[in-house]
Order: C-alpha cells, then structure tokens, then sequence
C-alpha cells in the first residue's frame, strides 16, 4: 500500500529484477534475436579503428556477448562489463574460455555501486530497452554510468533512442480480450467485460506481432531521446499531443508502439547502423506493443484521430510506469466521439 | 527448505492457485481452445436424456461454461458450480444474466471445505487436466468431491484419462536450450551448458508444438486412469517400462506427452466423445508437453529405445511432481549406450 514507506531495494525490485535476469531463458531469446544481437554487432564492426586502446564499459552485459563483439573486433585496452545478477559468473568463465580474460573484466555488482579501476571510460554500450522502450527503467542505470564513469568526449550507445505509436487494427487480440465474451458459445458473458476492461485491456499486450497492414497511418514519434544528454528527470512524466491522418479505412482497435535505436556520433565515416522494432522489420523478441482499447471504432480514410499520450513513472515502484491515452476521431473540424481516455499500467 | 514445517495452506500453495485461477487471461484462453470447451459440450449433448432431473457437480468452475452447457441442454435438477477463485462472483453474475439462476448454483470455495444442499450428486463434470496430465493436482479436488458427493451409481466426467509419451525430434527447442551454447556468433558459450541442462531442460516445456512428422514411434501408455476408482494414493509414484520400436531414423532430442481424456459410460446408446491433445489432433491451449535430452540421439529404424518413466508427486509442495527418465537404444539384444537418466521438475 501507498501508506508504507519502501526502502531503495524495495522501490527498484532488485532481488526480483536481477534474479529474473539470472534465468538462461531469456538471455536465450535475446542472443537467438538475430536482428537484435547481430545488429549491436554490425554497429560495433562500424565503430572500427575508433574502438582501438580505447576502454569501454558494458552496463547490464548478461552473457557478456557485447563484451566480446568489442573485444574481438576492436583491440580496446579495457572491457569492463558490469552485470548485477548471477550469469556473471557464467560470462567470466565464458570470456576465459575465449581468451580475452586479458581484456574483459566482468564485475559483478549493480553499476551505481561499483567502482571501476580506470575512473573513466571512452564508451559506454549497453542493450537496455524494455516494453514501451522504458519499461523496467534499466536506462536509468545506464545514464547513472554515463554521469559516473563517462569522459565528457565519450560516446554511449546507444546513442538515440525513438519510441512511436501507431493506431491499428488487432482483431483477434480484440476478440482474445473483449470481443469473446458478448458471445461464448451463444452465452452472455458481459459481466466479465468490466473485469477484462480492469485486467487485459488495462495494461499493455507486450508480445504482439503487428503486421503492416493493420497500420492505420503512419507511425507518430511520441519520445525522442539524446543518451549523452537525457537526465532521469526528463523521463518521469512525459506527455505528447497526437495528430494522426487516417491512411487505410479500417477498425480501430488500439494503438501499437515500437522503438528504433541508433548507433552514431562516430568521428569517422561510417554507415549508420539502427535497431528497429517497427512491423516492417525483421521481428526481434520485442514484438510490438499493443494497448488495446475497449470499444473498437470504425476510422474512415481522410479522418484525423487526435489526442495525447503520457507515460508516467510510478513514483513508488521505480520500475513501472503508466500510460495515459486520450483520443477521438475528427473529420474536418468536428469532433465525432467525445475524448476517451484509458490507462494502462505496467504493472502497478 | 525442508526443515520448516509447512502447513496445509502452504503445501498446496491455494492462495497463488486460486489468485492465478481468478485472472481471466486464463479463463479467455480455455473459452477460446475451441477442442477443448466444444469437446465438453458436444460430450454434454450426448449425455441427454439422461441429465434430466439430476444433480450435477462441477468441479472447479471457473467461468462457468460447463455448468451453463448442462443447464442448456439437460435440464437437470440443480448444478452445483464450485469454484475457489474470485472469478466465482462473475460466475455467479453470469448465470443470472443467462436466466438460469434457478438451475445452476455458483458457491464459491474450496470443494474440500464445502456441503450441498443435496448431500448426494448423480453427476461429477470437471476440466482438471494440466501439463504431463497431473500437474496442478487439481485431480485430487475431483477424486475428493467423488468420495464426499458421488452417489454409488454415480458418474464422473471425464469418465477415463490416459498419459502418452512419445519419442520425437524437436530441434529448434533443443537448439534454443541447449545448442545454442556450442557456438554465439562464433564464440564458446559451453559453460551456460550446465546451468541449462539444470534450468532449461531440467523441467518439461509445456508450450511446444510437436508435428506428427517429428515423431520417431508410435506413442506409449503411461498412465491409464479410471476416474471411478483412482485414489490419490495411486498418483503419489507411478512408474512404467516403456519399449518404443523406432519407426523412422531421426535425431531424438526429446520425448513428448500428450494425454486424453474420454466421456463414456452413459446408461444409453451414444457416440464416444474424445478430447485429445495429441500431435495428430487440432492444437489446443495445452499443446505438448516436452522432455529434451540434454545430448541428442541419432537413431534409426528398427532400433529400440527401451527405459522407464517415474511420475513422483512431491511430498512436500502438493500441487509439484518430478519425471524421472531413463532411456537407452537397442539393436537386436545389444544395448549401444549406457542408460541416461534424466530428472525433470515441475516446479520443485
Ligand atoms: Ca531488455
Ligand atoms: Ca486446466
């Protein structure tokens, strides 16, 4: 309850986080995720001859894969990969059995605790994007690192982060979490529509897979973020006015976000190299994210659906945030639906 | 751990059950498993004439749908729904809203802890199937409400269960465990190997989809349940020798199991309904269940692969059990490997 006060460890989780962390299974998923892992590894191949003598601090390194793409690619004087949770262990004795125990050190620790024995670092790469890109805020770890260990010439990647929202049809996850129950087997099962409104529309659908021809207009960019500039601060409330032009006549039957991140600022040419989680990319283990409404509505080509978004850091459960969206569809200047407006949480 | 005496609440973990039985993610999941829940109405239909005017008990109600169905079709004398989760007052709801308030009764409890208005039903109907069949023990509610309710003559639903397992190829599940860590992006990851064979292939998984072309034999019975007669005591160890002809080379990399359930035992002519969730039936929410070795097995047909399979409830958390395999390959009387055993946990 909101009544008692929490201690740091409570607020982030940690034991939970961290040990969720430590289970194989997921960095499974994330090093099978070819798009996700085999791009880090072509943006760091771009990052060459920049990376030479140069020392890098991996922030959340798991398995220690970024560690070792640096270290095999790019003659770096110094990994430091700095993972809190048990699979430490495992990436020490996997960056031994390589033979880069010279140039990797894993430190197991959580970064705002450590120390590292260069104080400062030229490179700082870490892969934290979550659910809504923020989800889990493992980005506030990655920008206490920059404030504690990066040279003011340094670069992190990566380097800027986008976060969009697109309005789409998505029937059957519709019908999975509302539609079914005007009709279970020629039963009314509307009592349970409250309940599913509270329970499966009322946080994020976070592995569904859009595809582009339920987009209804083009992508909206609801968050822009510079990741040498970006302070905490900035990404406790955010809020965003949407203005989408309706391309494709269709029902409405929520909206999907998606993030792109870049690997740039290099000092040389190079190509520039993103990670994209869009419905036209290759699919990673991010899928989209979808927030289902609880009324479908029918948009007609050449309408505008106009509202806002705001994605609001729980102030207790530093992990978790919610999302506030309002919206109503307009035909030139009138209004056709009053503004409705629904929250979704992950997870409190 | 195992010292600290645990209590009966602790040992079946009711208040985790129940709290995950009360999210209606779950219930939207077995609603819309087509096989399963037409599966039970269809059985329900053919129960007619014979409900008129009986006294039925569902176990477990979850949404209520079973009962519904009865109440639909069979005009009986009273449904008794008991269901130990929330979702019971939304049951309850919903029948009313369906008009059959005066037919069907929702009481919301444990069926261990509740009495009946009729101290004696003529009809147990339940949904308590779980991976491997057993798991979740749910069973063990049915078993009891047979013993306290059932009058002699009386009938449970489904009438008879059966466990299968099946040797079988499933690569791209063995690679995702397991073969993944010969070879990351060119690295040696082989010391996750361990931690995987412990966590990833150390408990079945439960979502895998088998095709009928990757099995390697025809399946085995391991497990024949009479629902009429089963005790508890007899789920406590069950043990089989299985002999398994091979019928078509492949790697084994797992076995799967899979189980059915049958309708029977009407005191009138009917059609024999059968819900199945074997590779060759329509897909339902249950899928496969699979047991991945931690070192494929070239085999090759007319060999055997001969061992025994243990089902060994867990004494303490009530609701676990663990899978004991062994297995070897024959050819002819010659045994070409020693005999590899396995443990698999669910959970504990
Ligand atoms: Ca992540
Ligand atoms: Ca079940």
């Amino acid at each position: 309850s909101k009544e008692i006060p929490l201690d740091e460890e409570d607020k982030w989780e940690n034991s939970e986080y961290f040990s969720s962390y430590g289970q194989l299974k997921l960095h499974s998923e994330m090093l099978t995720d070819v798009p996700r892992t085999s791009t880090y590894s072509l943006a760091i191949q771009s990052a060459l001859p920049w990376l030479q003598d140069k020392v890098v601090l991996d922030v959340g390194s798991g398995t220690g894969i970024l560690s070792l793409f640096c270290a095999r690619y790019g003659k770096p004087k110094k990994v430091y990969a700095v993972e809190a949770s048990d699979i430490a262990v495992y990436s020490r004795e996997t960056v031994s059995k390589n033979g880069y125990e010279d140039v990797i050190e894993v430190i197991q620790g959580n970064i705002n605790d450590i120390s590292l024995p260069h104080h400062q670092v030229d490179w700082i790469i870490s892969e934290w994007m979550g659910t809504l890109l923020l989800f889990e805020f493992m980005i506030e770890s990655v920008i206490n690192a920059r404030d504690k260990f990066l040279k003011p010439d340094g670069m992190i990647w990566p380097s800027e982060a986008e976060l969009f929202l697109i309005p789409c049809s998505a029937l059957s996850a519709y019908n999975g979490s509302m539609g079914i129950w005007k009709d279970v087997y020629g039963f009314d099962f509307s009592p349970y529509l409250s309940l599913a409104a509270d329970t499966l529309t009322g946080k994020p659908i976070y592995n569904h897979t859009l595809s582009p021809d339920e987009c209804l207009s083009e992508p909206f960019t609801i968050l822009q973020l510079n990741m040498k500039t970006v302070t905490v601060s900035q990404l406790e409330d955010i809020r965003t006015a949407y203005d989408f032009l309706v391309k494709r006549s269709g029902m409405l039957h929520g909206f999907a976000s998606y993030f792109t991140v870049h690997f740039s600022h290099l000092p040389h040419p190079h190509t520039p190299v993103t990670l994209s989680t869009s419905p036209q990319s290759k699919p990673t283990h991010w899928k989209q994210d979808l927030l289902l409404l609880d009324s479908p509505l029918q948009l007609e080509e050449g309408q505008r659906l106009k509202g806002t978004i705001k994605l609001t850091r729980h102030k207790l459960w530093r992990r978790h945030l919610r999302v506030t969206l309002t919206y109503s569809v307009w035909e030139d200047d009138t209004e056709l639906n009053e503004a409705v407006t629904k929250i979704y949480r992950l997870w409190r």
